[in-house]
Order: structure tokens, then C-alpha cells, then sequence
């Protein structure tokens, strides 16, 4: 019930702050079987981690995974498997200052109105590196849907107003900011510096593909693919809007334009377009998954803002510490581990279904 | 794990088909105590009923709830709240020239992908008659809020690309639309009959608005309230995007134009801004919450459209039968309900939170 | 998370009060392609329904059952099943003058104390008039498990102390006590009739046998299949202990004489006894499944008692109306249910376990 | 769904396996604001662990519990609480000979069975070294409840057919088996050296009590408080029966004679007698909670024993290792922490009960 938990058969469950000991998450259910790679683990948690970039926190995390349960000889047993992360640079100073004031778009006013105390100490449970712990679950689904022929990835569209306006998938990974538009990644590139010299910060779109995803997935009507989708990306740190296949886009089509005509394939139908983003009646259709998410600036930013302290009294905020002037990139392995994860699960609970 | 529930403490499940002999909601988690009128139910199922106006579907379905179970005396025992609907105006015949095959757009063919077998009439399971049973729930949640002072309500603010300009919160149900810009509202009608004319149908965006939610609600990291919301809403029929506060638009703002400056105030901070749409962190800040929901056009249209039937062949459809040209004024109504059944769940997760 | 529904996979949601106009149940995710039966659903209602012998109650209940949803042509769609049961025969009268008196053993006081509020006609939701919906919900569950050849059934070998000591499965049914021993039954019988003369009731002991079911059910550690079936069976009304294959007597042995050696079969191991009761670290092991349950003797007597009233001041009780004098033959029904829901659930959950 | 967690709203998480680096507890829903003492954790763990006296295994494990998260400055801040504790007395050597081979009354068949594949060292996730985190998640709804003034104990009553005869609460824990009667504890003890010297193992029996549990708690109709505790101790390594008050001694009692008569009390009814174990319909009444599990003689002998190989090949099978002779005195700590945890969930839960 408590929200540290995602999934109902393939079941994450995360723990740690920022600036704590630690971080980690259990998974449970995941399949008895399954080869588990440290190695594919660490890889996928390279992509996500700080210090990689100028666009990027300065904060230097090795973010090394260890393994402390559920695999024996190689394989999963079945039992949950648990990865830990230890923290390693976690220089609380630059949080002595904001211990007693909240920062304007942050968790500080929020926590302390659910919980009335709160770890100050890098953000601690609300910060971004609570994400590890997902990627490095993720990394395990990929492991799991890569023997479905299922693919995933996740790329950055738009940032600071700049758009991709070529897709060439062999280039993401060659940027900074994750675009597969070379040109356009120069200019989000030079936009986020541009803030970041401003003491200011910017924010973008990603867009997510899963590939080779069987139809039927998605539980009507409540865990509908979509909806479960939506709410995998929604939870992501910074993640204000979701949208699927046209999204918003699509209110603005006639049905005759939106809807996805079909002819005959040999494994299922062929789809005349892709609006519906692989899903329709929350259950997925054997076209290609589509979702795209608004991440907004992050909220720390040089600048002196306005705000009140713990007490409820005004006060100015002016974030020093090691933040992301844009948290896009490092976003972008994020939303493919949480869109992995939720893919894993439907494939899952979906064994349930017919006699 | 099937999918027909949707929240924890305040839980409701739904069963029913859109040609079966009813359909009905039960409500587990309902707080005992609390008064339940079936006039305030029924006052919200008869804004989402259809034939009431020339711009949606011209099934005639009285809509009546009846209340079988859970309240005693007029006043909820805490024991489960069944709500039951009967169906009606059931004609099946408009179906069985679809029977075999698959409406782009529709779950014809992922429902068969999934289970194999389904009940074609009137779309079965996968129709939006489902939602009369949450606005149902929704209508029981909302008597909870309303103790508290929480109000939802909401409203079309875009129709076939015509956007509202203007907001009267007063206007919004006196027109067919539910646009609370009467100029706008006029405009939305005409292309909405236009498309109706040409066989054809068109989407929207609406937004949905809550007063009153206090600060603290969402549970972090995974349950937070925006995912949680964002789950409700992407459930609902034809829904394709989410959106909350500045929502994608907030990705093209600077961290110092979309953080939400703060004042010392009577009750908790000011929000000099609501770029946030009410949460911070995951979890509500004590202002206005906004979110918006992108509708596609409804996939029945007249013309004629390439797709399969159940066999896998190439088919040609032409959908018949009574549909709403446009499903976005209908859906006003469940997504308040969707929003509600949020709160109310949310409100009530939130007494475990402290000691 | 409010307690009406129970499974996660073959998951049964119920509702309605003894004395309301209805009672019924929801099974979300009946897998899919599975021939439905009405008439099934109502043999085993009619095992179950009062006004059967002088052992048990006097209400005339004819126990229809109609199937609302989920089923299309005779099969599940793998949409909600709901089934639904009239209540015809609820005279509210003999409760009129216990209304504000809280009956000993029963939950007057209890529900009292939780929801301050109680539909007290009929003892409200918390009669055993909601197990029928538990035994519509078990013919699904057994029409299921039919198609694996696995098998449930439930006698009575204790009432009164009054102890089974033989055991032919064909007698079973022949007998109003449901006792596989004719002699024991005779005497259990007029164990009963001597009670009720007295205006007193007696408790008595079943077993519940599963054959068929295959090795490797369960979810270790917490969902272990002997502590799901021990919370399946506990819930039901008057039950006051639950105990695994020689349960209690397992207390006593020593290791080496409660141990069930193993030799190769031909279809996994041969067990040479049957101690675990089919159950070896919370995993079913291929033997059959072997459960017991203890019923106390119904609260509802004719004889005075002390007790409070709804204000907390003393008051005496006797209770009026028709009650079964010893509720076990007809919780016998029950309790097989309970267990058809458990294997069900678990057999569909374990698809999941493995690549 | 995967089974590694237990609780709603107190929602306990386990990992790791007997012979693996490290076990753990993730609790998710510890309320913030409670004060954490990492040395009653330990204590309790201190209760549980192995090497203390002559009657438990020799395997000498200091269980020394660190707090990774969800604790700043001694208090809970709503985060998850998660306990790690390292495995340091891991010789695996003794399980080499039946790497292969299935321990009859062991998972080492029924895992095979499930899951293919199994960590055999020590017997894994299997192994009832995972009742150490549940230790210490009880520990910390220990402190939760003892702010209610709700107090758990649990002593043992019966070993190898020995029972206790008198109670006098302060001797439990001064005996090796943890009997409240001292005279007793020594012929337990003997018994348990008894069996030792034979190679072989005996069970026993606990008693479970809890004051100050307020009447209302429990939630209708599954997830009786009742129903509940059952499935938490049944969960339990090596219970086979679980018992709330009278139990199975309630089947041979009268109405007249098991139903606890009430008088008007100060706070609530006072109750004449206690057959109920305090639970009535499922809801807690005010009154002790008393249960009662039967645990089964530890498989693990030094008997030779008829099994199968891991090929489904008849074996021979002598356990070696380091095994308690009787598991009881070990157990008693982990009902204790099972019942708390059981009671800390539901009086949350409880929160939502009513408006």
C-alpha cells in the first residue's frame, strides 16, 4: 500500500536516499531461469549515472551494482533478487543551507506536510537517485524480454524547444543529451550550457519504443496497458505529462485520419499508421509501442527565489549543491527501465489469462 | 490482479458488459458513517447518459442506479456499496455485421488476441458503458469529499481544434459541449456536427480541476499522486494523453519560469504560480490541482476503412450503429468521477502516514 | 485493502447483507475460454441453502443464482464474472429485539466498535448468508480445476465430540451431517436434535481433501499455499482453527516418525505417508492435500445470556430466530470452496514462476 | 504476488538466502515520526538467533542488524526502513552430500518442483534464517504498538508431548525452551537431548498472546484479523495448525458453554471468559488476543531416510549440518514478530474505517 513498490507479478520494491548508506531494490518474481548478468546490470546503470557529461551533475557516483540475493550458479532461482548500490559521494554540505527552507518545485514543502520530518540531505528519499534502483531492475526485465524478441529504447525529441527532426537510432547513445538527430543533440547541447551558465535550467521530451511486444497485453479495464504505462512514467522524477502513440495530437484528428486501418500479415495484422501507439482498448496490438514524456527544468537553479522556510515563514532560496541543468539525458534509461518493467509484468500476468 | 479495480482504501471494482443484462460497481472501502443519497448518484449518471443531446450517441439509457448492498438507513455501514445499472436499450442488431471483424481503432482485435472468444455486442466489456459505473463510484466519493471541502469538476477546453478562450465555470453545463467559453462551446458543436455529416468523428482536450485537496496526499516513490491520477485518467475510453500543471509545455519553460514561487500565507505558502498543477514531488502542495486529458476522436465512424476480421483476412468495415460523433463532453463527467475515486483513495491511504 | 475480496489471480469480490435484496459475487479473472455452467453453479448452492433437514435452519431460501456478466455463449470472456442471488425469505422481525443488544459470541458488539453503525436484520454482512456467494464463486473454481483433474472435496469427522471412524466417500452426501461414516453420522445427527431440544448448539471438526494437485503450488515465503489455504479457511464464519496434515498431532511425533519418506514413482516421488499434508515448505509436493477446521458451536442460542447493549450497559439475550444448531454440514460446502479458490488462484499464479 | 511480502499498509519485504552474503527487510509504511532504537532491534534479533543454548543448532551467527534507510536522526521518516543483516557463519560443506538429493519434510523436492533450478546451501530462501528479518521488522512494530499500550508475548506450552502446567510470565525467557512453567521447561529440555542423542527431533506447541489490542480491528470478510493472524503464523518455517482461543477445543464445547457472556466494563464489556481468543465475526472486541501453532519435529535428522534424487531416483538421505533438534524455542520469537506485524498493519488499516 505504502507507494515504494511497482508491478504485481514481476515486483519492485526500492529503498534508500541520496546521501544515505545506500540505495537498492528487491525484485520479486522474477523468473526462475533467467541467466542474470552483473555485467548487463552495471552497463545499463552506466547510462543513467552522474558525472558523465558537462550537461550532467557534477556529483561523482560509481553506481556500483552488487547482487546479494535470488541468483545462484548464474541464474535466478526464483527467490527475490536484491541489488544494492552504495552511495559514495554524498557531500551533504551544500544542503546545510536549505535544511530549513523548501525549494520552490522540489518535495521539501510536500514532505513535510505528509510525513512533518523529513531527510534534507540531498533530497533524500524524493531525490532522482532513487532511479538507479529502477534502472538496475530494468536491466533485469531486459534480460528476461530480450528471449521474446522484445526491444526497448528510449530517446530524447525536444529540449529547451529544440526538436529532432531526424531519427537515426545508431546515434543516441553518441550524445551527451541522448538525441538521434546529431545536429539537433549540438543545439540541445548548447541550450542546456546556455542555461546552466545562466544559473538556470531546461527542460524537454523523450520518446519511448518497445518493439516486438506481443498483442493482448494489458489488463482491462483499470491496468489497462496504457494506463499502467502512464503510471510507470508518471512516477519518474520531473515527468509532468505522458502521452501515447498520437497523444494530444490525436485531438486534434478526425477518426477517419487517427484510426489505424489494417491488412492482412502473416504474424497478425499490418497497421497503415501507428496513432494508436500499439494499443487499443488498453491492450496491445502487436504494432509498435509509442509514449512520449514532458520533463520539466529541474527545480534547482541558481537563481534567488522566493519561498518559505519549515516554519511556513517567507524566505529566499537561492539551490547551491551538483544538479542536472537538464535532467532529460539521464532520464531517457529511466523511462526504458520503467516501460522494461511494465512490460515484464504484463507478459506475466498475462499467462493467466485464458484456460 | 485482473484489472476491473481501481484504488486501495476506497476500492471499487466493476462488472458488466454494454449489451449484457447490467452492469454495477462495487465500492469496498466506502468510509462507514458517511450519508449516501441515491439522487446525488443518479444526478451524476444522468450527466453522463447518452441521448441528451444531437452530439452524442442516441441510445436511449434511462441509467437508473439502485443500491443493493452496504447502506442501512441511508448511511454507508462500511460493508461493500453495489450499484447496479440496468441495461435497457440493447439492440444488438447494428453488431452483427461487425461480429467478425475488427473496428480500426477499436479492441475488437486485441480483445480477440487476448482472450480468444468475446462478446461483440455493443462492444461488450471494452464499451464505454463501463463508465457509467464510475461516475457511480465517482458520485460517492465526491459526498465523502465534500466534508472536507474538496471539490472536482471539469470541463471540454478544446474540440476538434477549436480551443475555449474564456473560463465561466457557470457555462459549463449549460451547453452540449461542456465548455465553460460559450463562444467556444458554439463552435466545438458545429465541427462536431460537421463530422458527424461526413460520417466521421472528432477528439478533444479537457481539463480537470480539484479544490481544497490538502497538502501531503501520494504516496512516494512509486504511488505518488500524479502517477496514481495519471492511472485513473489513461483508463478511461479513447484517453491518449495525460498532462498535469504546465504539463508539456512546462518542457519548454526555464527552471526559473516553471518552479512555483511561495509566499507565507494563512494556511500553508501562496503559490505565486501553478505551473505544478498542485504536486510537488508526487505528492499535493495545498493548491489548485489541473490535469487534462487528450480524447481521440471516437474510432466508430460511417466510412469505409481496411482492417481484418477475426480470422486474420483482409476486410472492409463500415461502422453502424449509434455512436457519439465525439465521446469528449461524455467523458467530462468520468473524469471527474476517475479524479475523485483518486482523492478519496489518496485521502484515506494518507491516515496511515503518520504515527 | 478493505477485506471483501480474497485471491489475487481467481479473485472473488463479494457483497450484500443477509436481509438486503440481494448478496452476490464478482470473480475477476476466470481465465478465459472456460465453459460456464450455470447449472453447476446451482448444484452446489443447493448444497449449501438452509431449510434442508431438521439439522439445519429453518429459512426457506431458494438460493437462484443469475449470471450477470462475463460469460458469452456459455463461456468466459475473461471479463468479470458476476453472479447474483436474490434474498426471498428475510423476515426481519425476530431481530427487532436484539437490535440494541450486542449477542455473545456473534459480531454485534465488534462491528459496533469498528463502524459505530450496523445493519443488524439478519446479523448484516457479517451472516453466513455471504458464503453463498463464496460456493457460487468455488463451482467456477472447480469447473476450472476439472479440466487438471484435480478434485476437492470436505466431511464432517467431528460434531460434538462425536468422532468419524470410518470413511466411504459415497456416503458423504447421503447423510445430513455430510459424514463419510453412516454409524457416526446417526449419532451426530442426534447429537444435534438433543442440542437444539436444549436450546443449544454444538461445533464439530471437517476435513477437506484435494487430490490432483500438482507439485510446485505456492508462493514462498509469506504466500506459502498452507498459509494462503489457512487464511482462505479461517475466514470463514465460526471457524476457530486450521490445521495442515497431522496439524496439531505432528506436535507430537518425532522427526523421524512425521517425516514422509519418499520412493520413485512414476510420475515424481511416492510419499509413504502423509503427515505435510501435501505440503512441504509452503509448496504443494503432488501428494494429496490434506486440511482440517475446527467450527465452534453456533453463538446463536436459545438460552439467556449476559451481555451489554449498544450504549455498553448490561442487558440479557436470548436469541429468536431460525439458526442452524450446528452450522458445520453446511460450512462443509464452504470450506470447499474456500479451497477450489485457493488452488485455482495459485495455479494460475504459478504460471508465472518459471521462464 | 510473488510472495515475499506481507502487510498492507505495514508492509513487510524479505530477501536473501541461508548461505548467501546477506538477508534483509524492506518495511514500506512504518509511520514517520516514530522513534527507532536499533538496540531493540537487536535484542529481538539477540531472542532469535542460533548458538545460544544446547537445545539450537551451533551455527554461530552474531545477527547483527544495521539500518540502511528510512531512519534520520532516530526517527522514521516515512521512507522505507530497511534492516540488512550479514551471513557470517556460512560453511556450506554439510549441504554438499545433498546437493542432489530431497530431504524428506524439506523444500528441497517441492523447489525443484517449482522452481528447476534451487540454491541448495543451507537450504536457501528455504531455510528459516529468513525469520530473522521477520525479528526485526516486528521489532519495529513493537515500537509502533507499544505506543498503544499493546503489548505480544508468546511462550511454549507443549514439547514432546509435555505440556505446561502453570504460567508465570517472568520464567519464559529464563529457560531454554521458553516455557513459563519452569518445572516443565526441564523435562522439555530433556526430552529435546533426548531426541538429539537419537539422531532424531521433536515439536511442540506455542501460545501467542497480545494485550491492549482496541475492540474494531480486522477487516470483513477475507481479511478478518483472524484470518489474517492465521496466514502469518501459518507462514511460519514448520507450522502445520493455528488456533484462535478455544480453538479445536471450541467444536466440543456448547453454544452455552463457549460463548463468552459479556457485563458492562469501564472501557467496553468485560467478558466472562475468553474462548473467543478476543476476536468475534473476525473484529477484534477488546478482550487478549490468544493463538496458539503447532510446529512440526525439524526435519532435518540424522536418521537414515528413503527419499529421491533430484533425477526423481530413489536415495538414501542422513542429514548432516548443524540442525536444532526441536525448532520451537526459536519459533517463539517469530510468532511473537508475526502477530505484531499482523496488528501494526491493521490498526492502520483501521484508520480508514470510518469517516
Amino acid at each position: 500500500m505504502a507507494g515504494n513498490s511497482f508491478g504485481k507479478q514481476f515486483r519492485i520494491t526500492t529503498w534508500g536516499e541520496s546521501h544515505g548508506h545506500s540505495i537498492g531494490v528487491v525484485i520479486d518474481g522474477c523468473p526462475a531461469g533467467l541467466a542474470i548478468s552483473l555485467q548487463k546490470i552495471q552497463k545499463e546503470l552506466d547510462r543513467r549515472r552522474t558525472g558523465q557529461s558537462n550537461v550532467s551533475s557534477q556529483r561523482k557516483e560509481p553506481d556500483r551494482a552488487a547482487i546479494r540475493s535470488g541468483v545462484f550458479e548464474g541464474v535466478a532461482t526464483g527467490a527475490p533478487i536484491h541489488i544494492v548500490i552504495e552511495n559514495q559521494d554524498t557531500d551533504s554540505r551544500a544542503y546545510e543551507n536549505i535544511k530549513d527552507v523548501c525549494r520552490p518545485g522540489h518535495a521539501d514543502y510536500t514532505y513535510i506536510a505528509k510525513y512533518g520530518h523529513r531527510d534534507h540531505r540531498g533530497g533524500g528519499r524524493a531525490s532522482a537517485r532513487e532511479t538507479a534502483c529502477r534502472v538496475a531492475a530494468g536491466a533485469v526485465a531486459r534480460m528476461f524480454l530480450d528471449g521474446f524478441g522484445i526491444d526497448v529504447f528510449a530517446h530524447t525529441i525536444e529540449i529547451a524547444g529544440v526538436r529532432a527532426e531526424r531519427f537515426d537510432r545508431k546515434v543516441i547513445e553518441t550524445n551527451d543529451v541522448r538525441c538521434a538527430d546529431p545536429a539537433a543533440a549540438e543545439k540541445m547541447t548548447e541550450a542546456i550550457l546556455h542555461a546552466r551558465k545562466d544559473g538556470d535550467s531546461v527542460g524537454g521530451v523523450a520518446e519511448i519504443v518497445a518493439t516486438g511486444v506481443p498483442a493482448g497485453l494489458g489488463e482491462p479495464v483499470y491496468d489497462r496497458f496504457d494506463a499502467t504505462l502512464a503510471h510507470a512514467l508518471m512516477s519518474i522524477n520531473a515527468v509532468k505529462g505522458v502521452e501515447i502513440g498520437a497523444g494530444f495530437g490525436a485531438a486534434r484528428l478526425r477518426g477517419s485520419e487517427n484510426n489505424d486501418q489494417m491488412r492482412a500479415g502473416d504474424n497478425g495484422p499490418v497497421f497503415l499508421s501507428n496513432n494508436s501507439g500499439g494499443i487499443d482498448g488498453g491492450v496491445t496490438n502487436g504494432n509498435t509501442i509509442i509514449a512520449r514524456i514532458a520533463v520539466k527544468p529541474t527545480p534547482s537553479i541558481h537563481k534567488r527565489q522566493n519561498s518559505v522556510d519549515k516554519n511556513g515563514d517567507n524566505a529566499v532560496v537561492r539551490v547551491e549543491g551538483r544538479h542536472d541543468p537538464c535532467i532529460l539525458p539521464r532520464a531517457v534509461p529511466v523511462a526504458e527501465a520503467m516501460t522494461l518493467i511494465t512490460i515484464a509484468d504484463q507478459l506475466l500476468l498475462n499467462r493467466a489469462t485464458r484456460l
